[in-house]
C-alpha cells in the first residue's frame, strides 16, 4: 500500500515532505548518489537504481505499490518509466511530471493517470495571486497536508452508514459537526459543486468537506459505517 | 491599472493565458525575440527590453502599473528586477518566481510580496493528487479563471452596504443566492475558516464565496453598496 517516488530532485523532495507530514509510506528510487543520500537523511526507504530498469522498479516494490510518482528530470525517462510501470500494473495510480504540454500528452498516452507541468502550474498560481489574492491565500492554507487550522477532506458515503440516503439539511451537518460540505462528487464523476441543503447523500457519493481537524473528524464520524444519527 | 509580466517563458505564458480568459490587462517585457514574437501573436502589448534595465521597466508602464510578475529564467535577474521595481514603487504588488527556497528568501528580502517556486508547487500538487485525489480534482476546477461551472470569489463587505453588520443566517445567504460563504478574512488578516452562521459580517471583512457564476453574481449583489436586503 506504499507509493514509489521515482526521482528525488526538487519535485520528489517536496512530495516526500508532504507525505512525511501525515505519515504516508513511500519508497524513493533514484540513481544519483546525492539524491539517495538526501533521502536516507530523511529516514526514507531508498532503492538506488534507475526507474527505467524493470528490476529496479521491482526492488522498490512495484508489485505491491498503490501509486507511482514519476518525477525524474527528463521527459524521456519519465515516459519510459510510465510505460514500463503501466505494462506491469494496469491498476496502479500513476502521476507523472512533464516539462511542457507536448510531453504531458505523451505521458497520458503512455498510461499516466495525471500529469503535472511545474511551469504551467506555477503560472496558474501566480495568475491567481494577482487576480484573487485572498482566494489564493485561502487555497494555500487548505492545500498543505500539515495545516493545523483547516483541511479539505474527501469522505465516501457507504450504504451501511445510517446517514446514507439523508440530506445535508436533515443531518444538520453544519450545526452538529462545524464542518461544511462544499461539493459532492457523484458516482458518474460529476461534481455537484454547491450542493443544495436538500440534496440526498447517496451510497458511493464522495463528499468534499472543509473544516478544522476536529470538525472534519466529527464529519467523518457522521459518515462512519456504525454512526448514530439524530432524528 | 495593468500588470507587467516580466519574462515570457513557460511561466509567463501561462499567466498571460489566464489573464486573457478574464480580460485582465497586461504588458509583456522580454528581451528574447522568440518570446516577443509569441506575445505579439497573442495580441498582447509588448516591450522588447531587459527587466533589469530601469528604462525598459518604465516603458512597460511601471509608474502606473498595479502589479508586477517577475518570472525571468534566472534567479539573479529576478532579484535584480524585484529590487529595481520595489525601489521605484513601494506600493506595487510584486509576485516573483524562484528556483528554490534560498532564492525565494532573497526575493522576499528584495521586496517581493509573494514568491512561487515551480518545482515545490508541482511537488505539492502531485502529493495532493495521490493523498486526496477528489479534493485535488475539486481544487483544479475552482482554480482556473475560465471555469464555467464553479468559481471562488472574494467580496469585500463595505460599511455602506445594507448587509453589513448582519449574519450569514440572518441574510439567508445560501437560500437567497445559491452560493456559499466558506471563509471570512477579518481586517487583521486572520481567516475565520468555517464561519458560524451567526458570525457577523463586518465592514472591511473579505468574504470567500464559492458558487456558479450566477450564484456568485447574486452573492456580489447581496453585498453591493446599494443592495436591497430582505427582513
Ligand atoms: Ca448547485
Ligand atoms: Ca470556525
Amino acid at each position: 500500500d506504499h507509493t514509489i517516488i521515482c526521482g528525488f530532485g526538487r519535485v520528489g523532495r517536496r512530495v516526500a515532505a508532504e507525505f512525511n507530514l501525515i505519515g504516508k509510506q513511500f519508497v524513493v528510487l533514484d540513481t544519483n548518489p546525492g539524491s539517495v543520500g538526501a533521502a536516507v537523511e530523511l529516514g526514507a526507504l531508498v532503492v538506488q537504481g534507475d526507474g527505467t530498469d524493470d528490476a529496479a522498479l521491482e526492488s522498490a516494490g512495484l508489485a505491491r505499490a498503490r501509486s507511482l510518482i514519476v518525477c525524474a528530470d527528463s521527459d524521456m525517462s519519465n515516459l519510459f518509466i510510465t510505460l514500463t510501470a503501466r505494462a506491469a500494473r494496469p491498476d496502479l495510480f500513476i502521476v507523472a511530471r512533464a516539462s511542457d504540454s507536448s510531453a504531458a500528452r505523451k505521458l497520458r498516452l503512455a498510461g499516466a493517470d495525471r500529469v503535472v507541468e511545474p511551469y504551467s502550474a506555477a503560472g496558474l498560481q501566480i495568475a491567481n495571486l494577482v487576480l484573487k489574492p485572498q482566494v489564493a491565500d485561502y487555497l494555500d492554507i487548505v492545500s498543505t497536508a500539515g495545516g493545523d487550522d483547516l483541511r479539505f477532506e474527501e469522505i465516501e458515503v457507504r450504504r451501511e452508514c445510517p446517514s446514507c440516503g439523508r440530506s445535508i439539511r436533515d443531518l444538520r451537518v453544519r450545526d452538529t459537526t462545524g464542518a461544511m460540505i462544499i461539493a459532492i462528487r457523484k458516482e458518474d464523476g460529476r461534481f455537484d459543486t454547491t450542493p443544495s441543503p436538500d440534496a440526498l447523500l447517496e451510497a458511493g457519493d464522495i463528499l468534499i468537506g472543509v473544516g478544522t481537524p476536529d470538525e472534519i473528524q466529527r464529519l467523518e464520524d457522521l459518515f462512519a459505517p456504525g454512526a448514530t444519527v439524530a432524528g
